[in-house]
């Protein structure tokens, strides 16, 4: 390779990256955004949560062809529990068997795999039930508060929870207790020491996640780093590679050892590119060998469609849409084939162990969720879904951690039945949803359709929204359709973490509120989930520097601007004593309430 | 006038206009948009509800200069309660005192102006409670149905409609029914005989209105024309120039003599205007000589901010973002500088003669609707619909039709409220609101943000949706950024009647979802919201005609195509029998249940 590919580097608009230390784990260093405010704002800056990793930070070096540093390698072998071995060779078919020009080119330095030591759990979820806070879980706990110890007592709680219990402050023990209990998940393999850990569970804020990956056709290692970097950059919490061309392990291994963020993969996906897509080729040995190959890189998660069984296949007959997860028509198309169960139903004991070594976490696949509104919440969906919380109990009684993916397309008033059955079938493991879209009749604007049931669902306890961006039905995503998704998506997490009444979660809002209302523009721009387009948006109608100082925006212009009305009502009521008047009204006086005209 | 502006015109892909006749009035004509599907669909086509008037049939000729069809005349002279006069003379301050080449010529025909004779009311609810049917009254229920009677059968009703009552067929008489208790409104002034009529009430399809408008420097009267067509092609069902700068009265000429939609305004805007843009030099006799000049032009909705009262001031005081409606400030520095109550509060019997008199329904504007999510669901706001329940119930005395506007910045778990207390204080007259945005740290994205409140607040029982574009809070929309927000809120109407349960909405999403599932891309382009952007998006990835026809997309590759893959499967059920495996199944036969390996 000659030539290093760059990814775009640099922090956003008047934001500075600070990190705060661990008090039980003391090297930890948790990154957070803190957004500068003018000066006559008075007011301190705010801290957001941060999931952009080091290619925001100015002081760090970036050279994707070296990796990110490896924090978590420390932590990993502090505990005594693992051992590094050789690990698998690469195989053609790992690559599609592509060669020469064609094949991208392994990733520079090639560390030695880590597994655990003989029968170990070496999983997050064994050391919480251990009892044990590791730094992982310290790290998620700082990194959850943003600050909130300081404003605690500002803020009363103000929200609908329907059963979450989001804590004032999040300890570290907090953050043990729910990974114990299966309600939250760290995923955090131990191949991945590149990782800041992060929590996917119903008591923290709602993440998201971003999908990238190459296609028969298309796309280069630098493009799919580049695309990570680049959602990572606006919020996305994890990223799924969910790469089918060639060239699929050298460039998730590119992808991993450059991300801050948990990788989730499909291996099936690549299982099935190694037996030519084929569905009935598919075998169990060559799906086992497929998931130690990723265990070995790092992937953090497993999208694995272990729910869809056999018996389940003919409620899907009169569907409008059919089966429409690809996973899932892959799984139904070998049942049917061979007229056998599942082999990731009848291994999943064993899928479980390969998890529990590297501490991959699952994410249970809906195979059967619906493709339209027409079959939301149908008799296929929710067998899926009983069989879903049978595999949750079999992977927790190994120690893995587990979340639940959800669907789909459902019309509003059906999402909320999806979240309360999920609650109750997997023992409230965290739901990770694609959207749900809300109406079939909008493609080029499924981010949308989406964004509205994401944050319904979001509100009503889902941990984790899978994106969907504009090409959703259409086309493959390019980077404004990612960074439109993930903007999207951040829009609807932080609309349910108000809701839900987290209890930080309106600062933000609230601090952009008050620029808003003191003409602070660029406070405004900077405070916004996408500073670069809200700016751009104001100088289309009002270029010019001075403007931005305006007391007065371009939809009105000046004479009418109602909030600066609203100043000078303000100044007035100060003259005037408007506490005076108030209470004047309070107590009922009629100066103020003029009897009523009408009968 | 030399030159003759043109404005979009031409049917959508795959659409013709189809009209159905009366049966109470045979001379209606009801346009309806019909999408021809791909013959091996073997199936007819989808019909949708159609606001974009002429423009969109290639059998009308469009010349703006002339003006749109006018077949109301008839209808409304045949009532034989109005009487035509010679009208108020344009003043120069009705058009902010330009002239010369900066005044916007006027219209070049002149209708005289139609008025009630005495003290008649000429209103669509003096109307229905008087028993008739009026022609737009039929016009509508045939409007809603959209070949609802053909399908009626076949259509299970599905949702939760928290209180309404869509019927499965709409006749003339529910609608003259819902009319006459003030459930529903049709905005129709005698003097726009342009209108094809809609109605707006909790009962019927969701609407939504689109704001179009100049403002101190930018637009033409050519502009704002094209901006109302353009509008209401992709969808809108109202439209309100909010047009704050000059040349305010000509240019609302132009639009109204062209608009077959209900136009709305805030006559407040117009009224500061010729007061120099000074709150305090208002008066009752500007603002009373303002509605009869716009009544007279055929204005059908009014947004009079007469709820906000003196007293109502002094609750927003401690607020974040003041107050944040341009109306509502407005009149609250008004009433602070007099120190009196609102002339509109105080005349608002005498506003309901100009309404009756001229059939302009009233829009009771939320003056101190929250701007902020700190400031949502406050004391200030919910006083104030107080009073609009009151001023509801004056205006009903005097037989005017109303609706109520509501907010504005609610973060989700405070829509319902909202809802439920306008239902309960304001006799269910309809509501009509702005978002809610459910954020307000996404500027930029304020469809979006806003979109997802729309959706949930039509679900709960607003009749109609007031847009938010893409350039809320930051500068004014272009032409992208109004066709951005109308489709944004078609979703959220549609999916708002998908929730309610309204019997025909699914029809397009199945039909979609059919095409989608077959293959048939084309009619999934043609059935969508947006076929031009649909059509795009696909051609980005796959632009050969042939990749039209290819039973696969862009996302996935031929191999992968979970759709693909689950015809395959259909095909093999019918080889195999699916309904005898299916039958097995439900009997409990082991062949298809393997007995659980795990305990």
């Amino acid at each position: 390779m000659t030539t290093t590919p760059t990814v775009t580097t640099g922090p956003l608009p008047a934001s500075t990256k600070v990190f705060r230390p661990g008090e039980i784990h003391s090297d930890i260093r948790v990154p957070m955004r803190q957004i500068a405010l003018h000066p006559s704002a008075g007011e301190p800056p705010v801290t957001v949560y941060d999931s952009s990793g080091p290619y925001t930070d100015p002081g760090a070096e970036i050279a994707i062809e070296r990796g990110l540093p490896r924090p978590r390698d420390s932590w990993i072998m502090a505990r005594g529990d693992v051992e590094s071995y050789d690990g698998r060779h690469v195989k053609p078919e790992d690559n599609g068997f592509v060669s020469g020009d064609r094949l991208t080119p392994e990733f520079p330095i090639r560390h030695r795999p880590l597994r655990a030591q003989g029968d170990r759990a070496v999983t997050q979820l064994a050391y919480a039930r251990a009892g044990i806070v590791t730094p992982e879980m310290e790290f998620v706990a700082i990194r959850e508060n943003l600050g909130r110890k300081a404003i605690r007592e500002k803020l009363a709680r103000d929200g609908e929870s329907f059963g979450a219990a989001v804590p004032d402050f999040v300890t570290p023990e907090f953050v043990r207790d729910e990974v114990a209990c299966g309600r939250a998940i760290i995923p955090a393999n131990i191949n991945h020491p590149e990782l800041e850990p992060m929590a996917i569970g119903r008591n923290f804020l709602v993440k998201i996640n971003a999908n990238i990956g190459n296609s028969a056709v298309t796309s280069s290692m630098a493009e799919e780093v580049e695309k990570m970097v680049w959602a990572i950059r606006w919020g996305a919490d994890t990223v799924m590679d969910l790469s089918t061309g060639r060239n699929i392990h050298n460039i998730r291994e590119w992808i991993i050892r450059n991300s801050p963020v948990p990788i989730g993969t499909v291996p099936l996906y690549q299982a099935l590119e190694k037996v030519g897509g084929m569905a009935e080729e598919l075998s169990w040995e060559v799906f086992r060998d497929t998931l130690i190959e990723q265990a070995e890189q790092g992937v953090d998660y497993f999208t694995i469609h272990a729910g869809l069984r056999l018996p389940h296949i003919p409620l899907t007959v009169d569907r409008v849409t059919g089966i429409v997860s690809r996973g899932g028509s892959i799984m139904a198309k070998w049942c049917l084939h061979h007229h056998r169960e599942s082999f990731l139903y009848e291994h999943f004991e064993e899928i479980c162990d390969i998890c529990r070594a590297y501490d991959v976490s699952f994410s249970l696949g809906d195979g059967l969720r619906p493709g339209s509104i027409a079959d939301a919440n149908d008799a296929a969906q929710f067998a899926e879904l009983e069989t879903l919380g049978e595999l949750t109990r079999i992977a927790w009684a190994r120690d893995c951690q587990v979340m639940i993916e959800g669907p789909g397309h459902v019309p509003m008033h059906k999402i909320k039945e999806n979240m309360d059955k999920q609650l109750a079938i997997c023992g409230e493991a965290p739901f990770y949803t694609l959207g749900p879209l809300t109406t079939d009749i909008a493609p080029g604007y499924d981010h949308i359709t989406s964004g509205i049931g994401a944050a319904m669902i979001g509100w009503f306890g889902t941990a984790m929204l899978c994106y969907v961006t504009p090409k959703e039905h259409l086309g493959l995503p390019d980077r404004d359709d990612v960074k439109t998704g993930v903007i999207t998506y951040k829009i609807a997490a932080h609309a349910a973490d108000l809701a839900k009444g987290h209890p930080a979660a309106r600062t933000r809002d609230d601090a952009l509120s008050r620029a808003r209302f003191e003409f602070r523009w660029e406070d405004q721009f900077n405070l916004s989930l996408d500073p670069d387009t809200a700016r751009a948006f104001h100088d289309q109608t009002l270029p010019k520097e001075a403007h931005k100082l305006a007391h007065f925006c371009s939809m009105c212009g000046p004479k009418f601007c109602s909030m600066r009305i609203s100043h000078d009502i303000r100044a007035e009521a100060q003259k005037e004593g408007m506490a005076a008047m108030a209470r004047k009204y309070r107590e009922g006086g009629d100066l103020y309430i003029p009897a009523p005209q009408e009968a």
